[in-house]
């Protein structure tokens, strides 16, 4: 397969500025990145993306497949990231004539980072029933659990983005994304994924963020059986994971969590330690 | 003025459901509620918003005005949130033309809860500059911060949930907001704002979440020069908050603040504590 042509533009993840606190000292003080990216189809321009600039060609192609504007990484020629211009020009092989069609109805300008088309997103989620058969043991978890704190670079330093790893069900982080929004950060995953042919039916998503609907509805597209999250979660995100049949965990951290749904997946693996009369 | 006939349809904050934690217990948990509302103006479908829930009158009125897609609160006839439906019809008492050619332009629904045009927003803030002569004390900010800090029941339980205030300078919460996503308690906000004739100009807003570009851009939107939050920030939210002469206080917890912009409404009037030797 031929890989599309990238250009390689993370942005510096971090500034420096002054702040004031509440002694009335000035110190140094780390704030993320975010900054404004325009990506442009075929030369049709698409979306304006808030974004850290961790992962920008990976973010692009990632938007594109979830919003399934583009049906295969075969079909992406090039993405080309110019921050003088705060764009990204991504070309195709061949872009489908539907697919023209459902960029017009689409065109629009997100402040938020992005906007996703939910009606179509549940249709095709309807169908999506995710693969058994696989396990995860939760000694394993812990080690994900683990790998995931000691990598939260940016999150410790300036405290503003949320964090994303797809990883094995050996606790092997494959990827990890950090950025100001959470969309931003899973499209990344879904892009690396096609970059680097990795298929998401064994895999694990973790994500800082909450487990809302969409958060439940994205990975479910990338097929990915796992869902692990530090946070808490919505009755929407629980429903659509019983629906597709995810197994969703909640409230990780260290060595505790919550399995919602898809329990026959987990093995409790990890020693427990002995109670305490 | 004529008040818009408003229902009162607020959903339940939290749900209860079983999760099986790491010891193999089956423990009852609060999770968030997350419900699609589908908001009509004049029997247009403009959006649908992923909601909490807790204040869907004031949030439709919020995303309006926010989007200014509706130019006063005397201009708003009614709203009827209708969940059997999961919608909101929004009835003005006059639609202006340009308002119905945006309308036109902006249609689209998002899964992310909004999306904002962010182009437009920019044009408009660069006219912002928010008021001087208003100061805010520390003491009153430490005030603030322990109010916020009880107030936060949702979050405390089911931990999914962005939590937004607007206070006076003296501390006092006016209204305080969840919802699963912070574009949408912002909103909720900026629609309680209207519905209460309440000058944005001697107030303070805040917000759980990250100070971003686009929180900033609300903030100075509503007028408000005061914007405070217990998270961190990112470098376009420091530029534009400096271009609108914000007071941006971020990592305000306890009684702990960094001030990052807009430091001269300022006065650290709380009384310090002595240094020990």
């Amino acid at each position: 397969m031929a890989r599309p042509k990238l250009t390689n533009a993370a942005r510096p993840a971090t500034y420096e500025v002054e702040a004031c606190n509440e002694k009335g000292e000035m110190v140094p003080t780390s704030i993320a990145g975010e900054h404004p990216l325009t990506l442009y189809l075929d030369k049709r321009e698409l979306v304006t993306l808030m974004t850290l600039g961790h992962a920008p060609e990976a973010l692009a192609i990632g938007f594109l497949r979830n919003q399934r504007l583009v049906e295969s990484i075969a079909n992406i020629a090039s993405v080309q990231v110019d921050w003088e211009t705060d764009s990204v020009a991504v070309v195709t092989r061949q872009m489908k004539k539907d697919i023209r069609k459902k960029i017009g109805k689409k065109t629009v300008t997100t402040g938020c980072g992005q906007g996703t088309v939910f009606g179509d997103l549940m249709a095709e989620i309807d169908a999506v029933k995710l693969r058994d058969g696989v396990e995860l043991e939760d000694a394993q978890l812990f080690v994900l659990i683990e790998k995931v704190r000691k990598y939260e670079t940016i999150y410790k330093q300036a405290g503003a983005v949320h964090g994303c790893a797809l990883a094995t069900r050996e606790g092997e982080i494959l990827m990890f994304v950090e950025d100001v929004g959470r969309h931003n950060a899973v499209d990344a995953i879904a892009g690396f994924m096609w970059l680097e042919d990795i298929d998401g039916s064994d895999k694990v998503f973790y994500t800082t963020g909450r487990l809302t609907s969409e958060m439940v509805i994205k990975c479910a597209q990338m097929r990915i059986p796992f869902l692990v999250s530090r946070s808490g979660l919505t009755n929407m995100g629980h429903q659509i994971a019983q629906q597709v049949g995810l197994t969703m965990i909640g409230r990780a951290s260290g060595r505790h969590y919550l399995a919602f749904t898809g329990k026959h997946r987990l093995k409790l693996t990890a020693p427990r330690p002995t109670a305490v009369a």
